[in-house]
């Protein structure tokens, strides 16, 4: 897990592991991320192909090589380790051992760029529908909504798949008041870091990439305005 | 947030916080962790009272110290930030700058620990009934597990509080086979670590103290039984 983005927040467990691989795999967009050092083979894939990438490290490293598989963010929440594991369960790769390095999870890094919204209890929940249905989706949104969770939604859209994000938008008008608060983080901490704060009803669907992070407030989700700028934050208490 | 345990978990940026910072705050536990170096003002105290601790640590930095507030893992989830930003919101504290630097959250170390059991949507909730009634906690779990989410369960007891994890045990075994994933990680990456693959039904609620996390698989949830170990993980796919 490379962390999600900036070089100060990966930890020196994954740069040692980058350090000391031979074989470097992963989407394009992330490899970037890495500096690598002469003789290591770089393998940068397209990012829909997590099975085969997975399938080629695994036969990689069988055959004796020190393989490094990258994820943005922390690669267990909606990233290669589980593509990975998936692989490696089958018999031909049962003698291929397989290590997970944890990382900062993008909605860690965008709730802090905003404060503590995450200060309670949540969901984290992927919105794409390329490896399940939408209806489990929106089951799992309006479950979570009713509960009382904040919501953090990972692969929100992209340009080839963008009426997810449209879609939550009415399941949000459905259940909650209009006010609701609403964060969107894009490239926390990058070159072109984006950080807004709307609310479930004024929120703009078309505004949302595949590098944006969504975060719903609970029903307690607070936005102060200090003079140092917003502060959002989800208190610790509820109820009584 | 100082990451989950071991410090090459620990990301550059917080380690260049807690360098320059002039007081360093937080419950003795975490602090005992941190290298301090001569000339830094120590102030370590109980792990129950965050308020008084915001408070402090806002104060002081109002005085213009340069006040690091610690906590394990990534402080945005179950942990300090949401405590200081609940203090800074309060008039007195609006000039009073605040930042919050993420870190890997237990969640992520614990998952990583086993393979990718968090490899599909899933919810955080906290077990601590000190903040919220009893309950709001039943029902986040009751609606979490009928979505068929991941459950990562944070806070889950200690010997002062020990009767919510039988109560967890009891609510899962309602709603799911007794055969369902259930996983331990305790001191994850430490001297101590202890990692537990075990099942609902045959889970013992009494070896879970304070330290210990636990997830809780969805009806997906493998393990699979490799020469080098066990393997444990939530496929990408859902339904269909």
């Amino acid at each position: 897990g490379l962390g999600p983005g900036p070089g100060d927040q990966q930890t020196p467990q994954v740069r040692a592991a980058l350090a000391s691989a031979t074989d470097l795999i992963g989407y394009t967009t992330y490899l970037a991320r890495v500096t690598t050092r002469p003789g290591q083979q770089v393998h940068a894939s397209d990012n829909r192909v997590e099975s085969q990438r997975a399938e080629f490290a695994l036969d990689l490293a069988r055959r004796g090589r020190r393989v490094v598989v990258v994820s943005s963010g922390d690669p267990g929440v909606f990233a290669m380790a589980a593509a990975v594991a998936e692989v490696a369960a089958e018999e031909q790769y049962a003698d291929v051992p397989v290590r997970v390095l944890p990382g900062v999870t993008a909605a860690s890094a965008v709730a802090a760029a905003f404060g503590a919204p995450l200060g309670h209890d949540l969901a984290l929940i992927s919105l794409s529908d390329r490896l399940k249905p939408w209806d489990v989706i929106a089951r799992r949104i309006t479950a979570a909504v009713d509960a009382d969770l904040v919501l953090a939604i990972y692969n929100p859209g992209s340009v080839s798949r963008n009426h997810q994000v449209a879609d939550l938008k009415s399941l949000l008008l459905d259940r909650v008041a209009p006010d609701r608060v609403l964060l969107l983080g894009r490239d926390v901490g990058g070159p072109t870091e984006l950080l807004t704060v709307t609310t479930v009803g004024e929120f703009d669907p078309t505004v949302v990439d595949m590098r944006t992070l969504i975060i719903v407030g609970s029903s307690l989700t607070t936005v102060v305005q200090r003079p140092g700028g917003r502060l959002v934050f989800t208190p610790r208490h509820y109820g009584r």
